[in-house]
Order: structure tokens, then sequence, then C-alpha cells
């Protein structure tokens, strides 16, 4: 590895001869192949993106110029190329994060994976550098052609537009990361046109349709694909983003690197906002993908778009099929059920409900806020949409939640997958944030259920209310066996007693139910008793609840989210207003970005496991309940800054 | 008013010959200027959709088909035709609500005043008339220009025009409402060319530039006003919505009754997607308007875009000129302060820094989550963004202040005006929901001002912040005389002490500071002694704070939000992390959507008064602090619900 290693920072890269580019690419591919395929991560997009990462960085003078990486996974090339090339702990702890960070590099900017981000990062550096007068210092924004479809990429590209004086590079990676569930009037024609390669139909149609030019959204990246295949000349639709006020080049071959710096080149010196329309391949120089022309072009595999990690088929043991498959069954016995999905059918397990009932099933793009909106109409109409989204992406349509859908009394249920730590793909991954907001919602009832047994029945329930907005929260993962209850109280499951009258009342949220059980055996070698209950509706807090914190003498809650205005914070507040005075201790992450880990590792940190369960509850027990009991040092959870 | 008088149904107005109808019009016109002006309401928007109004009745057949208006405060004619003629307390409580209201009429569906979303909701319909088999349930969303610019409004576009064969039509309200200031690259040549009339240099460019259809966003409707001005036929751009897969009619005159009914009629027989594009005159027929033509073109009087009123001159005594005092004082000191606005300039109280530093200011279109992601780019350049919204409307942006500020640890600040109990324009434009939302977000520091020298004070504080958002909130309207501390401690201010060593701890955020003054009194006269504090910054929990609960046997906190998850909760919470069990009671507003009403009447209903917050403490105090004292009967607060 010759080449790659002697690139220690970009200015390396520029002292080295074109010729022997190719050979560093290669490289490059090789290296990630081994590195990437050992440790997991997003392989197929960073091979997309080599030859462009390589262009960019002999173009512009990083940090000087800017480069922001949209959505963040295709930045381990752009990595490799700043002085990272240690890779063996890619995405665990203490390793490389799987995305840039801004701790790990002056040549990284934008942490956040949600979508969209970048033009707008983008406009906002432009305009300081037009403040500053410094316009020659380079802003460039990577972005998808998945990202244009959502809402902020359009408000973005409408304020970039605005002034012909600020440059900003705009750098479309195109790699046919094909939305094509959701794809509008325009590019269905050239979806089906495409897949019966019906060339002479579609110079024929394309005559009259593309006269004029497309197109926005999906439909007009479709239709860019559709330039791809053979027509660019004739029907390449630059003149949109000129109208717009965006110089256009393009398409450019993604992997040729001197195309893609001559035309790096030419926007640069510009002067202007810049569309650099780049196509690529993902998978790009990868054998397996290579020795299968089909896999390549077809993706068999469903790929997240989110993660572009191909998804696994579903194992049957995961919370996310354990969901897909009753909601399939549930679809059956009711022909009022709808599914709706942000372009992740496959990773929210939406496919069987899909297959089966296709003209009930909507795939809006990366469009949650639509995703919400779309919802209520739905809803409004007498039907019973289920939106199924990862947590941490709910948070993008908190006002349509909240105005559109429970001002409305609603009947919408809110699936949300990936809740609480999510670990390896960092802090913007992380569905900590979903229990606190949702809080504030008039009307809207929330559960976690414990396990899959609680998630069918928890489903059902949900679907049932027609008037209000209703959410399920599951972590990321697969299932562990059912957990049985020894009781229903109210609408409270009695999980466990360890003595006749305990003392300690250990509120279980969801998933965390079995380490409760183990805390509560381990509090029990302490000689504390305990009765673990799982609330199961979260909100509104169960009147049964607060009884039964009446009848013991400290309350612990446990909650797999942030502990700012959690579950915990609501109990305490349900107990303050019935002048119930038990103290209650609330257990969950603490209100911090957490450093990328896996899922368990970070759990263990912050304390959420049963051994850290019953430690702080044991300390708690010492300060408030009366009668010393000698145990275990005081325990202080290791909270993993970002 | 003998023909308004016979409509109490729209099949009503359906009898009504054609040549009636402008009569009829003139009678809304002058129901309209004589109701409005005396109550207060929005007038103009009004004004301006009475004959598009007419024509929707009479060509659709509400409620069966469904006509959905988006924001909502155009609505006050279709309230006409649709049985509710007595305006005599619009918008006050009890009377007609200034938006739809379902709890009103069977003819309306959104309520939701934010803009851009009923292009989801009619998307969502739409898919459900298609599953139905109901297709000829017609489904209309009438929406606004300005509404076309939010993200919200692409996404629903994109989907919408995913199937020819699902029936809806958009009616466009273009009444030129301009967005002037934030106008992309070819709006700003048309505008250009607009005002300098230079027709043929227009033309001999056109033909270049609109050889190819424009185009996105604010920019192509700005070339829809362009079109306006006499060179429809030539350029108007009907090839965009056409190629996205919607029909295009027009443009027509929006106030052409035949013409419009002409239109969507033709719309309402496609059986597909349609756009009806009509253009009127926001004021049409109001006299005051008329006499002065300059007026009623160029909008002298600046317009608040969400509200549609004209926005009253700063006065010199209200919040949000109080801040906009100070951040022209600040520009003067830095030049690095920049301000944002999301098409709120004036509303927001910006228009005296933007005059002074115009390219300091930028104003993103009704565009929530660029103001926000588009800051932290300002910020990351190394600039102190002041982003200036209305409370309510930061939810649109919520994951944008997580992810790409809070995240990234930047310095921005947010100015959130109309925080808390707003009252007349009802449950969609109270600002009840930031003191709760935002606990959450990891760094992020908020303080509540309570008179105007801490606004100043405050503001000062927070530009100063580089590695953290910072958000200031105050409420609507006039700001009191300063309330002055006796002393710091920390960084809390303690505002009154009403004996030795006072047994409650009344913590007053933010403007209801005088209110818990009050109370104290009252509670003294009762007894009750009492500290009231100001914490200044709600968040984090000032430890002083904390230490000064441990010093008083009660502590009760106010705040004029949503009860869950705010500032009580946030301060129980560091009470119980620090082991301090002093019972604590938490006064806010009741968790649920406040019906219209004025902000003092629903602030007296919900106990957060003088006498609402004494007679509460009092009753908490008899619970928790032992002797008895007798005093009035129990308190409990009347929560308007919807």
């Amino acid at each position: 590895m010759s080449l790659l290693n002697g690139i220690t920072e970009p200015a390396d890269l520029r002292r080295l001869p074109a010729d022997q580019l190719p050979a560093l690419a290669d490289e490059i591919r090789d290296f990630l192949i081994d590195a990437v395929t050992r440790t997991g991560g997003h392989l197929g997009p960073n091979l997309g993106v080599v030859e462009i990462t390589i262009a960019l960085h002999r173009v512009f003078d990083s940090p000087r110029d800017r480069i922001l990486f949209d959505t963040g996974h295709q930045a381990y090339v752009h990595k490799l190329l700043t002085g990272r090339q240690d890779f063996s702990r890619l995405r665990a702890r203490n390793g490389l994060s799987g995305y840039p960070s801004r701790a790990e590099s002056e040549h990284d900017l934008i942490e956040n994976s949600h979508a969209s981000t970048a033009l707008g990062y983008a406009d906002g550096i432009a305009k300081a550098n037009q403040l500053f007068g410094t316009q020659d210092r380079h802003t460039v924004a990577v972005v998808g052609d998945g990202a244009l479809t959502g809402g902020m990429a359009w408000e973005a590209l409408n304020n970039i537009a605005e002034a012909q004086d600020r440059p900003l590079v705009i750098v479309v990676n195109d790699n046919e990361r094909s939305y094509a569930r959701t794809v509008g009037g325009l590019a269905h024609h050239l979806a089906t046109l495409r897949t019966t390669r019906g060339y002479e139909r579609f110079l024929a149609w394309g005559k009259v349709a593309l006269r004029r030019t497309p197109v926005v959204g999906k439909p007009f990246f479709d239709a860019l694909h559709g330039a791809k295949k053979g027509f660019k000349d004739a029907f390449a639709p630059q003149g949109m983003f000129e109208d717009l006020g965006l110089k256009y080049l393009g398409p450019i071959d993604g992997h040729d690197i001197g195309a893609v710096e001559q035309a790096l080149r030419q926007a640069r010196n510009f002067g202007g906002p810049v569309i650099v329309h780049c196509l690529t391949v993902k998978g790009r120089g990868y054998r397996p993908a290579e020795q299968d022309e089909a896999d390549r072009f077809h993706a068999v595999n469903p790929i997240d778009p989110y993660t572009c990690l191909p998804v696994s088929p579903a194992v049957g043991t995961s919370w996310t099929s354990a969901f897909g498959r009753e909601l399939l069954a549930l679809g059956g016995e009711r022909a009022d059920l709808v599914a709706i999905t942000a372009a992740m059918l496959q990773p929210v397990g939406l496919a069987p409900f899909a297959a089966a009932y296709p003209e009930r099933t909507f795939d809006v793009g990366i469009a949650e806020q639509h995703a919400v909106a779309s919802a209520a109409g739905l809803a409004t109409a007498g039907l019973h949409p289920v939106v199924a989204v990862y947590a941490t992406f709910l948070n993008r349509a908190f006002d349509q939640v909240l105005m559109d859908v429970a001002l409305h009394r609603l009947g919408v249920t809110f699936v949300l997958d990936r809740a609480g730590v999510t670990g390896n793909d960092g802090a913007s991954h992380n569905g900590m944030w979903d229990l606190s907001i949702l809080q504030v919602v008039p009307g809207l009832r929330l559960a976690a259920p414990r396990d899959g047994a609680q998630l069918k029945a928890q489903l059902r329930e949900a679907a049932e209310v027609a008037d209000a907005p209703t959410v399920l929260r599951f972590p990321k993962g697969e299932l562990g066996p059912d957990v049985p209850a020894v009781e229903r109280i109210g609408g409270v499951d009695v999980l466990q007693r360890t003595g006749p009258s305990p003392e300690i009342l250990l509120v279980a949220v969801g998933a965390l139910a079995p380490a409760c059980l183990d805390a509560a055996a381990l509090l029990a070698a302490e000689g504390f008793t305990a009765t673990v209950v799982d609330p199961r509706w979260v909100k509104p807090v169960d009147p049964a609840l607060v009884r039964l914190a009446a009848a013991h003498r400290l309350v612990v809650t446990v909650e797999d989210n942030g502990r700012t205005g959690g579950v915990g914070a609501a109990v305490a507040q349900a107990l303050r207003d019935a002048g119930v005075d038990v103290p209650l201790r609330d257990l969950g992450i603490p209100q911090e970005f957490l450093a990328h880990a896996g899922r368990g590792e970070i759990l263990e940190e912050v304390g959420l496991t049963g051994t850290g369960v019953a430690a702080q509850t044991a300390a708690f027990a010492r300060q408030v309940l009366p009668g010393t009991r000698t145990g275990s040092e005081e325990y202080r959870p290791r909270v993993p800054r970002k």
C-alpha cells in the first residue's frame, strides 16, 4: 500500500502525479474491502465515492475550503485521505467514528447522520464567507440523490440560488440508489421504460414528455437516472438548475478522476452556486458485486437508505420482524389499516405487509414530515395509518405529530424502531428522545412493549384507538423470551415480587424489564425487597401505578431514554399531583450525546443493566430507607461523553 | 343582506343564479369589513378569497367533497357560506374560531395554523378515496403561494404527483404576498425587470432563460408573479407542474367567479392531480386600500405572513421591540452577529437590525428547518447567528436544533417570541411547548427574561456563548415595568422575601414574576411566608436554586408553559438528584390544547395569575406544612379544553 501510506494529509495527495491516481484508487478499494468486511460498516457507498473524494481533495484545499458530507456515512475515503488510516476499530468504542467527527479531524464538519442537512450548512458557510470577504474559501456540499427528496434540501436550494455572487459547489453523488417504489408520475414512466428496455418507445414518448424540462424531487432524479441509461445528451435536464440560478455541470462519470477534477475546477472557478452531477456505482470495485452484474444493478438485497447497509432478511426473532409479522396479520383482519414509511420499508419491517397489501402501503421518500401529515389525511378519511419509523427520525416530524395528528384527535399509530441506545452509529442515531418529547403531546398514548407478546398485544390495542395518536417504541436487535406477568393491576403488569410486602417499586420500561428482574434478584441478595412492574402504557401514567407507588417506600423508574422529561419525570409528576410523597429516583440515559460504541457497552456504562440498576437502587435505598443495610460501594455509572 | 342571509348551507349557494353572485360577493365583503373591523381578525386575506370560496362551494359538494384550507386564516368566507354568520365574538372566548374548527362545522377539517400542511392532508385523503373506491369524493387543497415555499409542501407535491389516477385539486391562491427579500436567482432577474419595466430586455433575456421550464420554490412563484404582469402567455411555466404529473390550469383571475368555477369544474372532472392557479388581490374591495393604489400593491404596512395581519410599528414597549432595539445595539458592537428569520422579519422585531445591517440579515422563507440548519453553517464559519422565531414554530425545527446545532456545540441564539399563552389565535399558536421539549437538548441553555432589563442582559449573555445553543423566550404583548432583584445568589435573582426565614420558595419563570410577587403578598396575608426568585437561566438548573430549595419547606414553580416536562419537572429532578426532599408543586398550563380566548382570560382560567398562584400555593402549603392555617377554599383552576 505504498501510495496510500504516503498520504497523511491532502497536500500529499495533490503532489501525486495524475497517472498514479488510478493505482491509488485501487489501493483504497482494497483497503476498504479488507477493513470494512472485518469490522462491518458502510462499504458500498464508500466504494462508490473513491474517485470523487480523491478529486475533491486535489481540487479543494481542506480544511481552508470546507467539504461537507451529507448523511456522513460515505466519508471513509475522506478519512483515509486526511490522516486516518487505522480502521481496526471502526464504529467501535474508542475507534474511528463511522461518520465525520470533529473530534477526529479538522477536516470534518457535519456529524449529524440525519439526511438532507448539508445544503443548509453550506448555505450558512457560504453566506459567512461573503460577509468575511473570504470568498476564496470554497464551500462544497456532497449529497446523495436520495437526500434531495427531503423538504430541507429544497428549502436550502431555494436559498442557495438567491445570490449569484456566493460561491457554493454542490456535488450530487447520484448512485441510482433507487426510491423506485415512491416514484412520481414522470418517474413511473421512466422506470417502466428502463426495465423493459423499450428504448424506442422511450424515445418517442420522451420527445413529448421531456420537451419541457423536468421536474422536481424523485421524479426529477429518476429522470436523471433515465439520462444515465444513454439519453443524457438528448434529455439531461440542466435547465432546471440553471433557471433556478445554479450553474449545472454534468452528468460526469464519477469514476473518472480526471473528469471529476476538471468539473470541480470549473465549479470552483465559477464564482457562484454550481451543481456538479456525478454518476457513480455503489459497490464499485467490490468483487462479489462485480461477479454478479444483476446483484449490483438490481439491488436484490434491500438497502437501508439511511445506513446504506444491506438489510438482513427477517430472521424471525428481531423486534422489527415481530412487528412486521403482527402487522401483516392485523392487515388481514382490518381492511382499514394502512402503512407508511419514509423510505425505510424494509428496515422498519413493513416488507411483509407491503407484499401482501401493496395498495395499502405508502413509501413517501425521505420525508418524515409528509409521512405524518399524510397519515393525518388518511385518518381524517377513516383509515387507520401505521407510521413506522426509526425513533430518532420522528424528531423531524414532531410538529406534525403534535398539530396535525394530536390536535385533530386522529387515530394514527406510530411504531418507533431503534428506540433507546443504538450504539455504533453514534450520537445522532440513538433514539433517546421520544419518551421525553412525546410526553407533551396532549392525548397521545405511549407504550414500550417489554417482549414480543406485549408488542403484538399493544400493537392491537394501539390500532383500536380511533381518536388519538398512539406510539409503540422498541429497541434495535433481537427479541428475548417473553416475560410473563404474575398479575395485572389496572393496566400495570406485576412481573415479580421478591417478598411479601416489598419496599421498592421498580418501574421497568419496555425492553429493560429483564434487567430490572435481574436487579430485583441482586437487591434481594442485599436484603432489599422489590416489586417489579411494567406499566405497559407509560403515557398517560396509570392511576394503578400511582396506587402501587403509594404502597411502597421507594420508587425507581428505569428507562432506555434520556433521563430528562422521560417516564421517570412523568411518574414523579403524577405522584406529586396525587400528593404521594414516596421518594422516587429515575434511572435512564444521562442527557448527553453518547459516543459510538456497542449498545451493550453503552447500557453497561450508563448503568442500565441488572447490575447497574441494582447498585443504583441499593444506593438510593440506603439513603431513604431506615435501617442500614451494608452492601457494595456506591455505584456511579461512567458516562461516555462525546 | 338578503342574499347572504338566505344561505345557511352550500346547497343554498348552488341554487343561486349566476347573475346574483357578484351581488353576493359584495354583501360578503360588506359583512367582513363591518364585522372584522369591529372584532379584529384577518380581513385582507379573506377579502381576497371571496370569489374563490363562492366558486369552491358551488362546484364542490362539501362536506362530501373535502375542502382543506392551508394555514386556515382565510376561511371566514367559507364560514359564512356554511352556516356561521355570527361574527360578533370572532376569535374571542366562546365565539367563532379565527381558523377552521371541527367543533364548529362538519365542513371544517384542518385546525392547525402552521403553514404548508394542507397538501399533506390532501394526499392522505386522496389515497383513502382511492382505497375506498370513492374517487367521486373530491379533495381540494387551498394553499397560498407563500406556503408552497416550505419543505413540507414539496414533499407533498412529490407524492401527489405519484398517481395519475388519484384525483386531487390544488388551488393556489397567489396573492403576490411577496417574499421579495428572499428571492432566488431567476426571481431576482424577474423582480428587477418588473420594477424597471424593461419589457424588451425581459423578452430578450426570457427567450434564453425560459427556453426550458422553470423552476422551483420562490423563484418559481416569483416567475408566476412575473407572468401576471403581462407575460403569461409567453412564459407561464405550466410545464413544470405538468412534467411533475400535475395538470396545470391557469393563471385564472381569482376575482372572476365564472372563470374560477369553470376552471374548478375542469379540474374536478379531470380525474387526476390538478393545480388551479388563481391570481387574487389581498384586501380586494376594502375601500381604504382601494383609495390608495400604492398602499394596496406595495404593502407599505408590513404584513405578518402567518397571521396576515398588519404588523403594528414598534411602539417602544413590547417585548418584541425591546428585543429588536437591543439586537440593533448589539449589532453595532459585534460585527459577527447575524440575524435569521423564517419570513417573519417584522413580527419578530428584526426590522431595525435589518435596516442597519441588511447584509447580516437572512430571511429564508417559510422554512424553519433551513433557518436553523443555515444558522449551524454560519456558526461553523465563526459568526454568531440569532434566529428569531415564534415559539410555536420552532417545533418545526426541533431536529435541527438538537442535531445540527447542539450536537455540534455551535453558538446560536434562538429568540422565541409569542412564548406561552397567545390566546386568540387558538391552540396551534400557543407557545407552550418550548420549555419542555428544549429541556432534552444536551448543552442548550434556556432563559425566560422577566422584564425588559433582563431581556437585554440575557440577550447579551446568550450572544457570548460560543459553544452551545442558547434560547430566550418571552410572551406576546407589552412589557411591564422592570422587576428589580434584592439579591443575586449564584445566577438566581431573589425578588422578594416576605419574612425573615420564609417557608415557601416561589420559583417565578420569566414574565410571570409580577404574578408571583402578587401571590407572595396574598400568601403573606394568609400567614405564609415566601421567597420569590427568578432563576433567570432555567436550564441547566442552577445549583444555587437547589440550595435555596433545600432551605425552604415547600417549593412551587410557576411557568407559562405546559406543565409536563417543563421547568417544574426539571427543578424537581434536580432536587431528587441532589437528595433534597423538600416537597415541590409545579404550576403551569394544563397539558391540553387550549380553546381560543384572550391571553389574560386563559392565564386566569389556568390559575397563572397572582390570585391563582396564591390560592394553589396556599392549598399545597396546607397539605405539606405543619400547623393548620385556615384560608380560602380549595382553588381549582378551570381549564378551557378544546
